[in-house]
This record gives C-alpha cells, sequence and structure tokens, in this order.
C-alpha cells in the first residue's frame, strides 16, 4: 500500500483513541456489576461480560463506520467488514473476559491497525485503571494514572535474570504446556494472570517475557504494534510473524527471545 | 480489653488511613523504577521493592509513634514493638513483592489493628490504581477511581459456579497443591497473580473463594478484617481462626466455605 501521510497516520491515531474512549465508557458500564444483590439475575439472563464485550465492539465499529469507512474491520464479537483502502482495523473489545469476570483490574481493550505486512499501530487500554499503552506510527507512550511515561523494552539479561509472563499456568497442549515450564523454569520470575496488561508491561521495560498459545489473531496484532514499537520482538515459537495468533512469544530483545526460543523449540523436539 | 469509645475507634480509622497514604507516597516512589535505562543498578545496588518495603513501613511507623504511642506494632520489616493499650497494629508495608517486581499493579499496603481476639480493622491499599479497601470498626468500603462501593460478599452458589483466587498454582507442599487443585478442579473459574488483591474482590461481590497455603500473620490479618466485615468467613484449613497465618481459605460466605473446606479436607487426608 501507499505509504500514509502524516495527517492520515493522525488521523489513524486520534481515531484509535476515539475508539478506546467509547469502549471504556461501555466496558466499565458492565464491569463489576454481578454484585452480591444481583445473583439470580447474573447467573441467568445477565452475562456482564458478553454484554460489555459487544457493546464496545459496536461502539467502536460506529466510530469506525464515520472516520475510516473504506477500511476493513475485524473484530472478535462481530466478524469480518471488508474494506478497500488496505488497512484493517483489528478489534478485541475486551481481552481477558475471565479476569473481567472476576473482577481484576488487567483485561483490556485491544485496538489495532494492519495493512498487509502487519499492525502498524496498537492500543492496549485498561478501562479501570485508565491506562493506556500505544505503540507504533511514531508512538511508543503509556498515559496512565500518575501521568505519561515513555514506552521502551528491557535491555538484554539473562534467563535466569528474567520475568515471564503467562495467563494460565496450563498454557495450550500438553506439549505446548511442557514447552512453557521449560522456559518458566529457567527464568527467575514467572507471573500468571495478567492477559494482555502482561504485553504492556514488556513494552513498559517491566517483564521480559509473555509466552502463550492458542492465541487468535485479535488478541496478539496490538501487542505486536505496542511491543515492537518499544523496542521488542513477537513472533510464533518457530520465530515467524505472530499475527496469525497460535503460539506466541513476546521478547523484550533479541538476546533474551533467542535464549527462550531455542529452549521452547528443544522441548517441543523432546 | 475494654470496649473503643467511638472517638477512639474514629481515631484509630484515621490513623490507619494516614498510614496508608504515607505507604502510598512510598512505594510509588519505588514502583516500576527499574526501567530499561538503569539495568546495572536495578541488578546489583538497587532493590526497588526492599527500598519501598522499608521506607514505606518507617513512614507508617513514624505516624503511629506520634498518633498511636500506646499501641503495638507488628511489621513485616522491622519485627515487634510492644505496647500497653492491648491494641496491635499489624503492617505489611508490600503483600505482594513479586507483582511488584513485575510491575502488575495488583500488590498491596496491608494495615490491620487487632486485640487480643483478632483483627478489629483493616486496609487492603493498591497505591497504583489508587483503590482501598477497608473494614471493621462498622466500615466496609471500597474508595477507588471510580468512587465509592459498598463491600458485600456474595450470596451462595454452588463451587461449580464459583470463582477462585490464589496467588500462585503451586500452593505450599505437594499435599497442599494436591488440596487446593481438589477445590480448584471442581470450581467453575480459577484465577492467579492477585496477590491481596483477591481478597478485595472476595469482600467485593466479585469471588466467592481464595485459598492460599505459607502464609505469613501479616499477609492475612487486614484480609480478615475486611472480608469478615464485608460478610464473609477467614478460617484456616481446618475451620480455626486464620489470623497466624499458615494454610488459609477466605469465603464469601458459610455455605461456599464449607464445600471448600470438606474437599481441602478430604484431598489432605487422601
Amino acid at each position: 500500500m501507499a505509504r500514509l501521510t502524516e495527517a492520515e497516520a493522525r488521523q489513524i491515531i486520534d481515531t484509535a483513541r476515539a475508539c478506546a474512549e467509547a469502549a471504556r465508557a461501555e466496558t466499565l458500564a458492565h464491569f463489576r456489576t454481578a454484585m452480591s444483590g444481583d445473583e439470580t439475575k447474573s447467573a441467568t439472563a445477565y452475562d456482564p461480560v458478553t454484554e460489555a464485550d459487544r457493546a464496545a465492539e459496536r461502539a467502536m465499529r460506529a466510530i469506525l463506520a464515520n472516520e475510516r469507512p473504506n477500511d476493513a474491520i475485524m473484530g472478535e464479537e462481530y466478524g469480518r467488514e471488508t474494506g478497500i483502502s488496505g488497512l484493517t482495523w483489528v478489534l478485541d473489545p475486551i481481552d481477558g473476559t475471565r479476569g473481567f469476570l472476576a473482577g481484576t483490574p488487567t483485561w483490556g481493550v485491544l485496538i489495532s491497525v494492519a495493512d498487509a505486512g502487519g499492525p502498524l499501530f496498537g492500543i492496549i487500554d485498561q478501562p479501570y485503571i485508565g491506562e493506556r499503552f500505544e505503540g507504533g506510527l511514531g508512538l511508543a507512550r503509556l498515559l496512565g494514572p500518575h501521568g505519561e511515561s515513555r514506552l521502551a523494552t528491557r535491555a538484554p539479561r539473562p534467563l535466569s535474570e528474567a520475568t515471564l509472563f503467562s495467563t494460565f499456568p496450563e498454557v495450550g497442549s500438553p506439549a505446548e504446556a511442557r514447552a512453557f515450564h521449560a522456559v518458566a523454569g529457567a527464568a527467575r520470575l514467572t507471573r500468571y494472570g495478567m492477559d494482555c496488561y502482561a504485553y504492556g508491561l514488556v513494552a513498559l521495560g517491566q517483564a521480559d517475557l509473555v509466552i502463550e498459545a492458542g492465541l487468535q489473531a485479535y488478541d496478539i496484532h496490538a501487542p505486536v504494534a505496542v511491543i515492537e514499537a518499544a523496542g521488542g520482538i513477537v513472533t510464533d515459537w518457530q520465530g515467524e510473524p505472530a499475527q496469525d495468533g497460535g503460539q506466541v512469544i513476546a521478547a523484550a530483545n533479541a538476546a533474551i527471545h533467542a535464549e527462550a526460543l531455542e529452549r521452547l523449540q528443544a522441548a517441543l523436539d523432546d
């Protein structure tokens, strides 16, 4: 596709931020609503996370229909819409639905824009904390409750000194879980339960690795844009582009990526 | 001990809040400071979590020395100080040091006041989010970035519909881990990595159970006060008071407590 002009890049960033704002309102309207008073309701008719997921994606699609009518859309809830610009918006209105359901503050709204070559710009937004990781099109920043920070991944350190995230201790298939634990067992610190927030922490220079399996394309597009803008690397477990999902490794730098990938592959080959 | 007057209860609550404010400032000064630029520094001389832990406990002890000179103190970092009032302040300046080191926002500052019968009042404070769970002495509330909510635990639901938290998938000894997984395998949803924040979510009616092992007294005093004020139950795995730490189960109500305890004990007896 043609290079984006500065004005077009600006408009894409502004539109992505407008989507994030709209999704904040829609998701927060349903977050932590299944309180002690609504047991019957929540167990049957009212499913807060599905309501929030759908309302947020509808709100984002309404903005895109106005602001970017020529772009395609791929969304978790409402599927694909074709476009003619060569750009595709990839939307996951709630990444971490289980965390959302449990009331934790580390689920997120994922918004990204890709061309045929992959993600160009991405946002990982945490509405409850009010924290937004943005990367691509010249930006790499976190805007949060205590102000703005630059996103920049960590310099290399050995795996034995590294912090590793994964959403679940049981990553993917039994073979995938063994491979994951081959890396986790050699890392200094392994933490679970952070969903997409973990990718933000790698971009922020707080952690070295995220290793997951069984991802969808919409789970990983925005993290790819944010982490690459911050200086990191995201691939699949074969070292190929990760944007289609599946087995994913996100790394702060090439050295830790290579060290972790080698262990993953050795364990898979066993 | 003598019953507290209303004025004395008020002064204890105000002092606990002052401690929480002081600890917020001290912990945030060190949170996420080991950024990409300070690799050498962070790997050697500067240990942000130890610095934060100690500075926060010193700040809280300075407030207590002024405001509550007759009370005893038990703190994670600086040990015990005797008192003559019959009240003891129990302080854990950073619960979830591994989460703090990894940059996650679900560690917390734990502050509580106990008499010989156990915890009377507790605070679970999350400085980065700006969220404070308070329970005891007539209070049961969450003050957070989106305002104030009442803390009230969930009504009973079967374990098969329940949400369970634990900090690690590897709970305590192998026998303890088997017992934990006997409950987790029967629950609807198990989430990890939330440290003390999980107890706040039970008090808020978002989750049904927290099950942990190997705790210290200062890890559990404040959660006991907060969860009991919200209508829940915290015991050890024998159903006895949990305030000395060790194996802990926190539950939203008596029914889910009984169901989970039975499974824990059956697995331990196997």
